[in-house]
C-alpha cells in the first residue's frame, strides 16, 4: 500500500537483509530498519517496531532465514526458532510460522537449506497477501450491503491496527475497507484510538490517511455513545488468535466494543487468515495474556513544539500501572468471522464448514 | 483531604477571593489559583481547572459571589448567572446551583445581598461535605459486605475521576472507598485511565496516593478483561446527570465499563449527591452530551527527561479526532445509585423512595 505516495509492503528480503518499517516511530518518523540476525528479528517483534499476528509471523520465518546466514548450524537453528516463538506469547501466528518452517526445513541439507529457507518465509508472505486480499473480497459484500441499504456514508469502527501494517499488504480488518474504497463505496472509519501504544491513531489512521480513507480518531472511551446514537454502521477487528470455539484474543478493549456492538445491534465482524486460528486450545482461559511493561501506559511520546520527538512521564510519580495487552471476546459477541475462505459464524461448525 | 500530608478542600472564599486548586496542572503541579471576577470563574470551569459535577456546582455559586463583589447590580447578576451555566452542558449540579443561588438573592437589596449571597454559596459546600460523607457511610456497607464474605482485600474499579477533587470534600465514588480505608478494610482500586483527560490517572490515583490507598492505573480498555478473570469485586463511578429513571450521564466510557460489568455480574453502582439528579428529563437521548476540542486528544501533556511539563502531540499531523466528553448508561446496568440518603434501586421508584 501508499506512503507519500509509493508503495511498500511492511516486510522484504535484499540482499541477505531483512527490511523492515520501524512501526515504533510511526506517525512522526518513517523509517526502514535493517534486520541482520535472529537477535534482531526477536528484538523487533519484543520492541513491536513490527506487529500484527500475520507481520510477526512473517518477521519470524525471515528471522528463520537470518539463523541460517549467520551460522547454518542446526542447533543454532532450533535455539533460534524456541527464542522466536517466545518473543510475544499471544498471538498464534507466531509458532504457526515457525512450525511451517522448521516442518519444511527438517532433513535438509546445509547447501540447499538456505535457499529453501528463503522461499519459504517469501511463500509465506505471499500467501498471507493473498489471503488478506481475499478477506478485503469477503468483508466487501458486507459493507457493500449496509451501503445499499443505507443509501449514505458507511461508519465502520476499527480497533487497534489489523492494517496493512500488522500484515504484509492490505490487512485484515482493513482490507475490506480498502476494497470498498477503491469500488467507491463511500466509508467512513471511527478508529479507536487504542490505548496504551495507541496504534489505533499510531498507525491505522496513518494507513488510511495515505490511502486517502476518511477517518476520525476517538478516544478508546467514545464507541459505546457512538454506536447509541447510531453512528456506527459496523465494527470490524483483527484477532491474534481466534480459537475454534470462535472466542477471539485480541487487543486489550476489543471485547467492551463488541459488548456495546452486541447491546445496540451494531455488527461486530473479525478479519482474520486461517493462520490465527488456534485448533487446540478448547479455553479461552488458557490462552496466555501478554502483561507488558507499565512504563507503556505512564510515558507517551510525542511532537514537542518544536518538532522534537520527546517522551513525556504522564502519570503521578508515585503511581503504578498494569499493562495487559489483550482481552478475548467471546464468540456469541462476534457476528462473523472473515477469513480468506469466506464469513462464517463464529463457532466450531462455522469455522470447520470453511477448514475442515 | 490530604495532600502532602496537608488538609484541603477543592474551593474556598478567602478575603473577597476564590481559592481554588487547579486540576489542569495536577499531579505534576500543586497551584492554588485565585478567581477574582465571575469571568475568572466561568473560564476556570470551562478550562477545567475545576471539575467535576459538584464542585463546579460549588464554583458557580462562588462565581455569583464575585459577581456581586465585581458589580453589584442586578442585571449583571442576572447575566453572570447565564453565562455560568452556560459553561458547561452536561453536568446538572451546575444548573442546581445557580438556581438556588439566585432563588435566594430574588428580591434581596443591595446592602445584605453580598452577605447573603456568600453564606448561601458556604451553605452549597458545606451541605455537600455532608451529603458526600453520608455517600460515603452509605456505601461503606456494600463494601464491608463483599470483604466478609471474600476475607481478602476488596478491589473496586472507578472511571475518571469522583474523588474528593470532584467535590468539596471526601468525593462520591470514592467515599466509600476513603470510609472503608479508615476503617482497616484492605482495599484496592483500579483506577481507569480515563481518556482523554486522564482524569483517572491524574487526579484519583493522585489523591488515593495522597490519602495512602493502594491502587493500578490501568488503560480503559483494561477493566473487561480484569472483571472476567474475577479481578474486580465491584464497580463504583460518579455521574454529571442523573435522570429520575435512573439512567446515568458519566464522563465518556463509564457505559462501557458498565456492560463488561453486567456480562461479568460484578455489581456496579453509582454514587450521586441528589444535586446531580435531574427530575425534568425523561429521555436520555435529551441529555446534552458536551463535545470538547479534539486537541485534548491529539495533545498530552506531561514532564519530558529534564522534570519539565511539556506537551507533545501525539496523533498523526493530517488525523482528524472527534472528542465527546460524555456517555449514558442506561439504568439496567446499574446495580444501585448510592446518595446521601441510602441506597436504592437505579429507577423511578427508587429515587422517589429516598428524595419524593
Amino acid at each position: 500500500m501508499q506512503i507519500n505516495g509509493k508503495t511498500f509492503r511492511t516486510i522484504w528480503f535484499e540482499n541477505n537483509i531483512v527490511k523492515i518499517i520501524d512501526q515504533t516511530k510511526l506517525p512522526h518518523k518513517f523509517i526502514i530498519k535493517d534486520l541482520k540476525t535472529v537477535q534482531d528479528s526477536v528484538n523487533a517483534i519484543k520492541t513491536m517496531e513490527v506487529r500484527g499476528a500475520p507481520l510477526i509471523g512473517a518477521t519470524a520465518a525471515y528471522g528463520l532465514v537470518l539463523s541460517i546466514i549467520e551460522k547454518n548450524d542446526l542447533s543454532f537453528l532450533k535455539k533460534a526458532s524456541e527464542d522466536l516463538i517466545k518473543s510475544r506469547p499471544t498471538a498464534i501466528n507466531l509458532k504457526w510460522a515457525v512450525d511451517r518452517m522448521m516442518k519444511k526445513l527438517s532433513g535438509m541439507n546445509s547447501n540447499e537449506i538456505l535457499k529453501i529457507a528463503i522461499n519459504e518465509a517469501k511463500a509465506i508472505c505471499e500467501e498471507d497477501i493473498v489471503f488478506c486480499k481475499n478477506i478485503g473480497l469477503n468483508g466487501l459484500k458486507i459493507i457493500e450491503e449496509i451501503s445499499k441499504k443505507k443509501k449514505d456514508t458507511v461508519n465502520i469502527l476499527t480497533h487497534c491496527n489489523a492494517g496493512w501494517l500488522a500484515t504484509i499488504d492490505w490487512g485484515t480488518a482493513t482490507s475490506p475497507i480498502y476494497h470498498a474504497h477503491k469500488k467507491g463505496i463511500k466509508v467512513h472509519v471511527w478508529v479507536d484510538e487504542t490505548r496504551p501504544r495507541n496504534q489505533g491513531a499510531n498507525l491505522t489512521s496513518y494507513e488510511l490517511n495515505e490511502e486517502g480513507i476518511s477517518n476520525t480518531i476517538i478516544a478508546d472511551n467514545t464507541g459505546g455513545i457512538l454506536m447509541q446514537r447510531g453512528e456506527v454502521d459496523m465494527c470490524i477487528t483483527g484477532t491474534d488468535r481466534t480459537l475454534s470455539t470462535g472466542d477471539v484474543a485480541n487487543k486489550i478493549g476489543t471485547y467492551l466494543k463488541a459488548l456495546a456492538a452486541h447491546d445496540n445491534k451494531v455488527p461486530f465482524y473479525v478479519a482474520l487468515p486461517s493462520s490465527t486460528i488456534d485448533w487446540n486450545l478448547k479455553n479461552f482461559k488458557d490462552i496466555p495474556i501478554e502483561e507488558r511493561n507499565s512504563d507503556e501506559l505512564s510515558h507517551v511520546e510525542g511532537l514537542d513544539k518544536n518538532n522534537k520527538l520527546t517522551k513525556v512521564l504522564i502519570y503521578p510519580k508515585k503511581s503504578k500501572s498494569m499493562n495487559l495487552a489483550f482481552d478475548i471476546t467471546p464468540a456469541k459477541y462476534v457476528t462473523g468471522l472473515i477469513t480468506e475462505k469466506g464469513i462464517c459464524n463464529a463457532s466450531k461448525e462455522g469455522l470447520e464448514s470453511l477448514f475442515k
